[in-house]
């Protein structure tokens, strides 16, 4: 997965007919201590994430294994909010 | 999903018979305003996109999750047209 | 999908007995007019391509999507050959 | 598969309810003699791994073929503890 | 598929237990023509190769399609052992 913060949201009418109901927001890619760096994905979001909040994501044929992505032509979501990131003892992030 | 405008077209006659019907576009990447950037990918339009358009492109299997694409041999698919990004509380594009 | 030239074939002997049959053929990634760049794949072909042919490829599980791939341990495919290539209305590859 | 590091821990309490019970581990990328690269992947944990191990990790679909990530949302999972690393008859890394 | 040389083992006891026999080998990208580049991953060896040998490389949910990685969770796959590679007319590889 990845760590990266909601930085946005994209709004489409027109989509395939799966989409509709789906949030899409932008998620920018972290350093573990939430630094942003320049990459970003589209994803759409499973657990009520919102903007600011860091958030791991997942991609692939894994996006599509939760409830509301599911048989879904979605490629990235959001799966979790992050409480805090441990690195070698020290906390690198904590929300 | 990436984000990115549909800047041409491939023509393509002799091609997997699956393929038969579905348009193939393709889809530059672009920063969240719609600036364009090197990449490319070819894409499959699921929503009806024209050139000149933002759009969102799913890629691997969840490109195969449209009715237009099911069981295709296809690794990319439009699935949405952009009408507006929000990034920061500020509107990064406008259709 | 991406686009790229077939410049290539591979010869193996020894590979998994699903592969008997299989057209092993290297394609180098170009721009939209051609020009070769320095990335290449090895793929299956399945349309009957040809060395000096531009192609379209579908990779990962959607290049297991036709008749000559099926549940093959094969992550690269040549599922459509080239006639032509327009953008932003001007034609960047003629065959 | 990637070799890498565990390095930290991710701790999220609002994610998506398949995660429940899943150890989230903060992988870094590394050369084959352990050297540490800048890449890093978060992972979930499928054989008991602890920070400063070196593991394999495998991505995409194949990471939920582990019974503690079957038809989950994670397209990473931590499959191997690695021993030994040995390239052209040279040990390179040695638990 | 990717070209890649063997360059070497890896040694895990504890692992995922699917993963128990499946031989781990460390493959480095090359050249068309063999010669070795930075980049590398493991792989499960499918076909007998041994280190030295120039391979091809199945990744994603392509490389369980094999008898020996079926339904694991491994993401690469050595599935072919190159005998010569030729490209516009030119051998650039032979064993």
């Amino acid at each position: 997965m990845t760590v990266g913060k909601v930085v946005g949201t994209v709004v489409a009418t027109r989509k395939d007919e799966k989409l509709v109901g789906s949030k899409l927001l932008i998620v920018q890619d972290t350093e573990l201590d939430g630094t942003l760096l320049s990459r970003y994905t589209v994803a759409v979001d499973a657990v009520g994430a919102g903007v600011g909040e860091l958030v791991l994501t997942a991609a692939g044929s894994s996006a599509r294994q939760t409830d509301v992505t599911k048989n879904k032509p979605i490629d990235a979501v959001i799966m979790a909010i992050v409480d805090s990131i441990e690195v070698h003892g020290e906390i690198q992030f904590q929300k």
